[in-house]
């Protein structure tokens, strides 16, 4: 059963989950081995055709033909659905039963596509899961927080080749969610702003770090980026959490979200890369000093001693050339 | 010249290094190849004989004779010690010059040893220079924090093969060094005790996941670990900062450290890693709340989108599995 563990020091919390694990003598190391991503088509069970390898789905879409989209709960789940979310005792220590909710979304039917090469329509389909499952998930009391986010390459941690993304939801708001929470109400009592809105509008005026504009989104490269080409995509106007975009909204960010992982994709060669979207926790959908976004991290340094140990990141490339270069970089 | 940034929401500060990179097209994704760190030693800038390919050393053990250690100033330093410490304002963004302080600790003349196989009178050799140099670099009144730290392996980021340590002294205490002092002050203020001092004695009372003990010294799993195997040696006194250590106190450390990464070297077959030294900011050496330690982090798994974006990490092994395979291991 996984586990919640909170560091008595620091207040993080981690999840332990052996059971999706190994023994420790299985992570001896060996020679780095070329290992693909890329399973074989017959046994993926992402692939249409396998779909008896998955649980029963829990959105489908479109809801009648052959599926686009297909969300299932995550079967290597590093958190359960029917525990309880009580605090415990061990020692002084505080832990808690892995309670949690794990889905996956499957977001075509062909192995070898990338969301980066899809039809709009396909990318604004994915996109409408996302916010479907999260709006459906946040009703379950015991959740507080939803992060969906996108593993792509090996190096980004993907074990499944076939294009996915996933969605986890903890009883638990993080300390590393909850600081920037902190700092943006101090930023607001003293402002009246919404600390994002303001630094959205500064970069706009900066200009020199967007990479792509729509009406009601941006994409750029932040002012204090921690890597190399990472990448924010924004909403222009106030919105806390990501389930309140419409319906509109959907296909316009589908459209900036495929512009950014096409100039990724043909400018960096199809880069390994993580990307996140952060809403405010479940209850603060409606507050004035948080807002949704989605980062976009290409795998292409690795964070060591320094940048573990400070939280300071080294970054070899100015956000403004990186910004610069995608900009520059033609989708087809 | 390199710059300091901060995320206007967050609080964290990044160090834009562009002296040390590339263009943006040097990061094009190419396949992986089998790069090894072990540079040629004819080309070794840390190799005896090629002492002139570094700056002047800054500390060398012993001070005459051959040297074993010698600490130099970085050549490829993210940050540079002639520059000033005033914030300035872009428009609404803060940054400042990149002043700091960068060195290299090359712990040996032997190109391909490692600190798991020394002498442990050369192992302590390296941390008194650790020490020296923490102290030195201290009495600078622009810095306000050292961080001293290993990578050890090219997953975990080093570049050159031979065995060396690296120092970074920086004006900026950051918000993840920061937050914790911040929790710390609330259990001082609560309890009247350290927190680091209570976690650890509660960690020998259950003492399931301790790896290795001496007299000051004790080296664990600690219960909210958040990889396999990281570890962390603690002294048992309190103690604030590292630069307080003795003489005495540094030989036990060396035979604790050198048994845990033997165990590593052995147990794991030579795993990457990074270690980090976490001490107080400059000026909080005698404070009451807060411990220094050191962390040991096998390069294992890739942190993904999950713990990206939540700063909730996910364990595949608990702590006490990894400490007993740990302690089991013999070191030769």
């Amino acid at each position: 059963m996984p586990e919640f563990r909170q560091n008595k020091a620091t207040k993080e919390w981690v999840i332990l989950a052996p059971e999706r694990g190994k023994r420790p003598s299985d992570f001896i190391n060996t020679e780095d081995k070329k290992e693909s991503t890329q399973t074989d088509k017959k046994k993926c069970p992402f692939c249409p055709g396998n779909e008896d390898q998955t649980d029963k789905p829990t959105l489908v879409i479109p809801s009648k033909g052959d599926w686009q989209v297909r969300v299932v709960p995550n079967k290597y789940a590093a958190l359960q659905p029917n525990l309880a979310t009580t605090r415990t005792w061990v020692g002084s220590f505080l832990a808690a039963k892995g309670f949690g909710i794990a889905e996956v979304i499957i977001e075509h039917p062909d192995h070898n596509l990338t969301l980066a090469l899809m039809e709009l329509d396909e990318v604004g389909n994915v996109l409408r899961a996302y916010r479907e499952r999260q709006k459906e998930i946040s009703k379950n009391d015991k959740i507080n927080l939803v992060t969906i986010f996108r593993n792509h390459g090996k190096r980004a941690g993907t074990s499944l080749g076939h294009p996915h993304s996933q969605i986890i939801a903890t009883p638990i708001v993080p300390p590393h969610v909850r600081y920037p929470m902190e700092k943006a109400v101090l930023h607001y009592d003293k402002l009246g702003t919404c600390v994002f809105c303001d630094m959205i509008d500064e970069e706009i005026r900066q200009e020199e770090r967007i990479i792509t504009n729509s009406d009601n989104f941006v994409a750029l490269c932040p002012f204090a980026a921690r890597s190399p080409f990472e990448t924010r995509i924004y909403s222009k106007k106030h919105m806390p959490s990501f389930v309140a975009i419409d319906d509109e909204e959907i296909m316009e960010l589908a459209w900036v979200l495929r512009e950014v992982l096409g100039k990724l994709y043909y400018g960096l060669n199809n880069p390994n890369y993580n990307y996140i979207i952060r809403s405010a926790p479940i209850g603060d959908e409606d507050t004035r000093y948080l807002h949704w976004y989605m980062v976009i991290i290409p795998k292409i340094t690795i964070p060591a001693g320094f940048e573990i140990g400070s939280g300071i990141y080294i970054n070899t490339i100015a956000p403004e050339e990186s910004a610069r270069f995608l900009r520059d970089t033609k989708t087809k």
